[in-house]
């Protein structure tokens, strides 16, 4: 089973979902022709997903295009700097690429972030291509045409909007993960569902197994709604004003969760804990029935994501909450269910309220 | 006499051109409603411009909006780097800029492109203003939506495309250049004549005196016509594939001459001096008459920009010619005029024809 979906914002492209490479190469040849043998391509990754996947990639490449390059760096948010892209600058320059040549990000969502960047800002903007190779990469980064690096302390404080030209999914790229980076992955996955998708709710709720065995088929159907409720959602606001926030369900506390456990719990996992106090801030508010909040709840759980959570510091806790990037003009925009599968922003979220539903963490 | 010009293209917005600011403030409530009071301005501008001209524009834009700051660099090519952008991210980030806030270019070419990589680039995109105040940067960084740094030895190899959601050109502030600058400035006046506006070509031609002066309408009337020549180039070819190479008439030699001299003569003056050369291959290749020829170098001239040239190291200027980054696959693309007033590009101008060209320089 294969998926194509199709972006269009700024400029186009599609998304291709499989369980190979087998369909890129056609691929590249359908969007550059017969040029695409000319040009050169320089494959950026880190030094992990170097050892499990560059080889096998670079041996699907090489079979159109012999003027392959590979820049490897050292993975994690440390290495998501200015210095970095310098180096990238610096091997493309060294290796005389010029404006009509492509980039491709191989691996996870700094990956994705640095190349973009790199990609969007070298000679002026030149074509680069995603192949995300971890679950919260292909589910958040395919969509949405966010590039960018840190800059001092201050994540993506720098970047830029810039889509890439293509994006292909090979979903046997997610057995080379440990089980805990799948399982955060999902968070994002079952967030689609809460925010855009009832049905998609249901449909992961009959597939757990499926999803946990790692089903060619169920990862791809997975993979396919959640890129396109990302779609529905950025296609309408591509540059963040409004209804994009939407897509920060569970992410407030979620962030603030991630700073008080000092990052010991992945990403994922935190937001796992953030749309628990969501979820219950919309029972509170009456916009989702108490079957609904309970089924969320054990669904979250079934999928091995965390439910509970111990406090370190709740003071900071709330400072952290207030000082998100997503507040705006001194009061907190908070991301609610306004019906089940369907969610709003809301500067109505009291404190107390939100304390509450911290307490059910516990 | 004001003028307003229209460029639409990624973004749409206009150029001003007038004798003052006073229409600054009405244009800005024109674009940002009453919301403009509210935003953070920064203004980016180099120490030369910040002494001259920063105090009369701050009393402007402080009639209509108390946040505004200034960030003033040290003027120069060697300014222009990732390490004066560090500190502008720097400076907004201790003022807290956020992405609704304005970033506002006010000196020339390298404080536009500066400011401009700067917005592209400061939390994924803010916006930008671009008040050019030399002559160079009014009638050639105005449309095209190009910003840049240098890395390394490179010229502008780290940018991005994005435009300024508006222009506003002050003639005035062209009173605060040296002839000098303003006469280098003047070449690519008289490019955007030959390669797109042969009334234009008369209406310079008996318009010296006035232009000479600093005559206010001779001044809003030339940069009009200059900028709206740029517009109809550039909207037909945005990220410079093809079209836009006619831009490059006189630069390839231009660029060339400057490396010669060591960059003792100004930017404007190579180009004068590479559009003699350009001219007279098209006059051999029979594009032009001798008359047309005759008259263009005579008005070259007469705007007292060179027309000879010494040149140091013929046989270097020929591998200037030929790593001339518009020479793409091994051929060297040469701008020429097809007829008096139009511009194409060829790569069959051979190095012999060159050679005669710029023996026209001794």
């Amino acid at each position: 089973m294969n998926y194509k979906l199709h972006v269009n914002n700024i400029s186009a492209y599609d998304i291709l979902i499989n369980d190979s490479y087998d369909l890129l190469c056609d691929k590249l040849l359908e969007i550059y022709g017969e040029k695409f043998k000319n040009k050169k391509i320089c494959i950026i990754t880190d030094i992990n997903v170097s050892e499990c996947q560059l080889e096998s990639f670079l041996n699907v490449i090489s079979a159109i295009n012999d003027n392959v390059f590979a820049f490897s760096f050292v993975p994690g948010e440390h290495s998501k700097t200015i210095y970095t892209i310098n180096d990238i600058y610096s091997f493309l320059i060294e290796h005389s690429f010029d404006r009509s040549d492509i980039l491709i990000a191989l691996g996870g969502g700094i990956v994705g972030d640095m190349t973009g960047f790199a990609a969007s800002s070298y000679m002026r903007g030149i074509d680069f291509l995603q192949i995300p190779t971890t679950l919260l990469s292909q589910v958040d980064s395919s969509v949405g045409g966010k590039t960018g690096i840190n800059f001092k302390e201050y994540k993506n404080m720098v970047g830029a909007f810039y889509n890439p030209k293509l994006v292909y999914i090979n979903t046997e790229s997610l057995k080379t993960l440990t089980k805990r980076d799948f399982v955060s992955g999902l968070a994002e996955v079952v967030k689609y569902a809460f925010i855009k998708n009832k049905d998609f709710f249901d449909w992961i709720k009959t597939h757990i197994d499926d999803i946990m065995n790692l089903n060619s088929d169920a990862l791809t159907h997975l993979i396919y709604e959640s890129c396109e409720a990302k779609r529905l959602v950025v296609e309408s606001d591509f540059k963040e004003s409004g209804e994009r926030m939407i897509l920060n369900f569970g992410h407030t506390i979620g962030h603030a969760i991630e700073n008080d456990c000092d990052f010991k719990l992945f990403h994922g996992e935190c937001v796992a804990l953030g749309m628990c106090c969501a979820l219950y801030i919309s029972k509170k508010l009456g916009n989702i029935s108490d079957d609904e909040y309970e089924s969320s709840i054990k669904l979250i759980s079934d999928l091995n994501l965390p439910i509970k959570y111990d406090i370190q510091n709740k003071e900071q806790l709330f400072t952290s909450i207030h000082h998100d990037k997503k507040n705006h003009n001194g009061k907190l925009k908070f991301t609610i269910l306004s019906r089940f599968g369907k969610a709003t922003t809301t500067d109505e979220v009291s404190d107390e309220l939100i304390n509450e539903a911290l307490s059910v963490l516990a």
